[in-house]
């Protein structure tokens, strides 16, 4: 049995869409138990018209919710009692409990994960991996998006481990194309970080590093996961994101502004509904945090019950995959670096 | 008379494009003379057939080319014949021409323009400053798109002062509204640079500094001109571009494959064609270079007479505001900084 802790409030549509998130999840995977945290007669309230599989749900009441706007170092400090940690603590306590799947505040959840689940041994620091549509029906991972923001290029080539285990454990990849996010595709380009990743990655073993990816090529399906410091991926996924879905609302006032264009969007109505979906990040599950002891998975925080229980299945594969253990050995079968005194 | 230099060899669709460009300049602006630079005998075939005002055109024969493969500070220091080279050259030693306009290699114009034109006195390192269309019908500047990778806080501080001036004389804003890229609104976001940058922004006279961007706010109209470092807008650029293009080809592909969303499209064709040219980058001119003693602008490789012409028209507008004279003057009315021994 897979059991996953489910902290059911501090997104826009918690506790609600968190429940029936768990409940899907429960009804797709047999060997999945889920633990719900959060405050328990309002859990209780939403589950009293619910059919599912009771052996397999419990709740784990917590009073207190940690907002978006918390500090998270305060948060985790002050807010024990909250859905959050609760969970965190029950990770960190029950050795049976695999993971967390969360739509709070995506601060406080990396502080508690590093610091109360505790990192894998030989993980620098843990990073988040969010998934992107490519062109051609597939999906590119981006490693980081924004957990580290100050780096090295030892943080890179951990990415690309962790990432390229994470591809193919949840996606089923089995040559994870890795590129790194660069300002051309030339070698020699990019600032000092850039051109020390770029040789690292080149030697580093158990990868396929395919070179610099240029940022108007993520969606291209050219790539399977890419690797970066957490500023630049952040700007590369909400750009990404932002230009997409600002050029799909310009379309839709666009055909507004005439009769003629109206009229012909009538034929179109599922099309331009499925473009929509297809640009949605809540259709392709969370951020999984790559590094830690135990799976964790953030989700959006306007998630719905299906972005919720995609998240849960991510978490659930990360698991069944037995991911951690993997990145651990990955990371330990690594080179000894050379350092300045062993090359003397 | 304004005199601005153009590069004809070196883009796609050179000289061609390039001189016809200039001629659409000339029939534009009464006070402006084009110098043609590149093979004398290929241009004046390409202008035998045209019309235009022969007294303010005229040809710098130079008979090589660079390419885009090579190396900037190997091509300007051997390709002294290149059409760019004999054009900056010119700029160098001739005090009438005010400046150059180039589609040819990015990296060779900004190291010849850096090294043999000149930065303005009390400027770090010029910056690219590109343009992009927002929702709302307006434009906003990103400064630096890519010219220099590793920063401190000043140059941050730089590009917002020489990009406010820009916007004022070229697009003619009254109030710029200048904005910090970043990973999160709020103040205390982003890493050591962006937090330094927050702080010096906010003190920095003589510009409007609003406070952090998220990079999928870029199209949204809330901001005139955004500054980060060349690795990041690079990324920010890319990706908004790529995205939304992306978006208008999967759009195409995903009518093409019913009967039904292409009897609607017909309806929409021009609508389509207006998408496309919105995201059109050669729509917008090129990337000026700010803080060169002289206006220079790259314009894209693959850039038409139309967007040539648009080019020579961001020059002569720079060079009419008397651009580089004011950035100069506001950098030296900047507050001297306060160093560790002043406070001692």
């Amino acid at each position: 049995m897979i059991k996953i802790a489910v902290d059911c409030f501090g997104g826009d549509h918690s506790p609600d869409a968190n429940i029936d998130g768990a409940l899907l999840a429960l009804a797709a995977f047999p060997d999945l138990s889920v633990i719900l945290s959060g405050d328990e007669d309002k859990i209780k309230a939403h589950l009293a018209t619910k059919k599912y599989d009771e052996k397999r749900l419990s709740i784990l009441h917590a009073p207190e919710v940690i907002g978006c706007d918390e500090k998270p170092t305060d948060a985790i400090r002050l807010k024990k009692e909250s859905s959050m940690m609760k969970a965190v603590r029950l990770l960190r306590e029950d050795e049976t409990v695999s993971g967390i799947v969360s739509t709070g505040s995506t601060g406080a959840l990396v502080v508690a994960a590093t610091l109360r689940i505790g990192r894998l041994s030989g993980v620098i620091r843990p990073a988040f991996c969010p998934i992107m549509p490519t062109m051609n029906g597939g999906v590119v991972g981006v490693c980081d998006s924004g957990a580290n923001v100050d780096i090295t290029p030892d943080y890179l080539q951990q990415y690309a481990i962790m990432g390229s285990l994470y591809m193919k454990k949840v996606y089923g990849m089995q040559d994870v194309r890795v590129a790194l996010l660069n300002v051309g595709t030339e070698k020699e380009k990019g600032d000092e970080l850039r051109k020390a990743a770029y040789a690292l990655l080149s030697e580093t073993p158990g990868i396929h590093f395919v070179g610099n990816m240029e940022s108007r090529d993520l969606l291209s399906g050219k790539y399977d996961l890419v690797v970066c410091d957490g500023f630049a991926g952040n700007v590369l996924i909400k750009s990404t994101e932002g230009a997409a879905m600002e050029m799909l609302k310009k379309l839709k006032r666009d055909i507004s502004s005439r009769l003629l264009y109206k009229l012909g969007a009538l034929f179109m109505l599922k099309m331009f509904k499925d473009e929509k979906k297809f640009m949605d990040y809540r259709n392709y599950g969370g951020s999984v945090l790559l590094g830690t002891k135990k799976v964790v998975v953030k989700g959006h925080g306007s998630s719905n019950d299906v972005a919720v229980f995609k998240c849960i299945e991510q978490a659930y594969r990360m698991e069944v995959g037995a991911l951690p253990t993997d990145i651990e050995a990955s990371l330990a079968a690594l080179p000894v670096k050379e350092t300045a005194q062993s090359n003397a």
